[in-house]
């Protein structure tokens, strides 16, 4: 299958895989059950509901080494970037994501200098890291470099994160990366993975959590994309107990609003290593909006919001506090 | 046709409606796009998306003098209660809700007594107001008796609200009913209403919000459901400068998570009338949780999350505030 083959709207009604030979296989699973010229984001990690946008055009369809890459020009979302079937990003509602999964830990700490992005292909968080000053370095390690290209070609105002010169993208496997990294090398590692099924299932596990202890210097942090209140407590729970062992400072869980995510929401886990405590509800960095020439001002953070992320719900509450502490 | 007949998720599949010989017309609007044995919600309230339910049984469906009524049981969010195809309430997530409408005004006031809520037939925020054991009187005035009975047969949870002997249900217009109140006469009004396109479309009104203050003694508070900051900022902006000619206290915009409405937020506008001041962001009374015998503990509401849901999104911050001020 070309993989840079534009389909329009009718192909997606009934999309079809092509095998070498150029005979028709199965549909992909990712739009097997839609609306007619609708896409419906259907996973075993939310069962029972399925959120649906409709699709305008269909931009790009291709299969990496490691997953299902889909652009589709949406009616109300602008464009909308799909990986095995699960919507990572709009252009309507990716500023609350990127925003909240940068700022949250780089706000939290003085004058950040390295950080590493691990996945974060698309290139939003990047924009996000360049509007600190003081960051001198930002290390990415992405493993699917389809994903690159194509936020390159598709999402040109969140790809702009890579044409900062203090960028250096490698692309391989995130788990690997920081195995070897230098020992207490990052002042931030920022965690931008997609669900725990598929490529980033490791990025879920403790040994990766230790490998980021180790390379982040003492009252360093790491910010990890850590699913929904709604519908994941227990993968949150795991999560939480798992980082309570490992890092020895803070360890806290954070939310925001992002329509397009399962429930409507998604969690971030925040923990800085033994050194200089970190209180990540007070940020201490506020961000110079102006430091930035390319991503525009911010859309959606600010230091309220970053403070009100880590109120959360009773329900939730009780059972991450008792892990937590 | 028999509003109490319960019916299969066969049926749902191709819904007909009957005229008055039984003769099949046409499928009602709230089904006609759906997954077969899911529910769509589609709205020209939010064009171009749909969140589905995957249906295991339909147990109601009903037709008032004032919109189509259905209840059915889904797979992964327990009962659902939907009126003219939008979802009002699944037993999931109906905490969020109903506990933030009601505690965000009623524990920003000392000693709340007399309490008006308008619409709100299911129960649910009698049953928050409850938890206060300074309220002395609660009335309401929903316009729909069958969302009333509907909710008492499919919702004890939500409808144990009505057992509390402080409550007066008047089955009426809450337009009407307000132009009646005596003046200065409550300490909070909570306007439960759907969205501005149907019955409810009055409560979004300048007319309605001036009958809303006037029924309110000075300092009294008011909070109205306000739609999402992702999808309706034009018309959270036109409530937001009604609101801030009308009242002549304060005047604020909250928001929360509820999985299950369109962008997976709501909102709320909370105002105070000339009097005693009223800072809704610093909760002044704070609830009394072994005061319910019925509702069992809170679920969402605590005095963090109260504070954090005047946290807005810079988007809606800039916008929302130069209304309000």
């Amino acid at each position: 299958m070309d993989a840079t083959k534009e389909a329009s709207v009718t192909d997606l009604k009934r999309p079809r895989e092509e095998d070498a030979n150029g005979e028709q296989t199965k549909e992909p699973a990712c739009f097997s059950s839609v609306i007619p010229g609708w896409f419906s984001e259907m996973s075993p990690m939310w069962p029972g509901e399925a959120h649906s946008l409709k699709v305008e055009k269909v931009l790009f369809q291709g299969k990496s080494d490691y997953q299902d890459v889909i652009v589709f020009q949406s009616a109300t979302y602008g464009k909308v970037l799909v990986l095995d079937g699960v919507i990572q990003l709009t252009e309507r509602d990716e500023c609350a994501y990127q925003e909240m999964i940068t700022h949250l830990p780089l706000c939290s700490i003085p004058n950040p200098k390295k950080v590493l992005v691990i996945g974060g292909g698309d290139g939003g968080v990047l924009r996000e890291v360049a509007r600190h000053a003081s960051v001198e370095q930002i290390d990415m390690c992405e493993i699917d470099k389809m994903v690159v290209d194509v936020s390159k070609q598709f999402f040109p105002d969140v790809a702009i994160g890579f044409e900062d010169p203090r960028v250096n993208l490698v692309i391989g496997d995130g788990v690997a990366y920081l195995k070897n990294a230098a020992e207490g090398s990052y002042d931030a590692v920022i965690v931008d993975s997609s669900d725990p099924i598929g490529p980033a299932k490791e990025l879920f596990e403790k040994p990766f959590f230790q490998s980021v202890a180790r390379a982040l210097r003492p009252g360093g942090v790491v910010c990890t994309q850590a699913e929904s209140l709604w519908l994941h407590m227990d993968i949150i729970e795991d999560i939480v107990s798992n980082c309570r062992e490992i890092f020895k400072g803070s360890v806290n869980y954070a939310w925001t609003s992002v329509p397009t995510y399962p429930s409507g929401v998604i969690g971030f886990m925040l923990c800085s290593t033994e050194g200089p405590d970190v209180d990540f509800k007070r940020p201490v960095n506020p961000i110079n909006d102006t430091s930035s020439k390319s991503g525009g001002p911010l859309k959606f953070y600010n230091a309220e919001i970053h403070s009100a992320a880590f109120c959360l719900p009773s329900f939730a509450k009780k059972v991450i506090e008792s892990k937590a502490n």
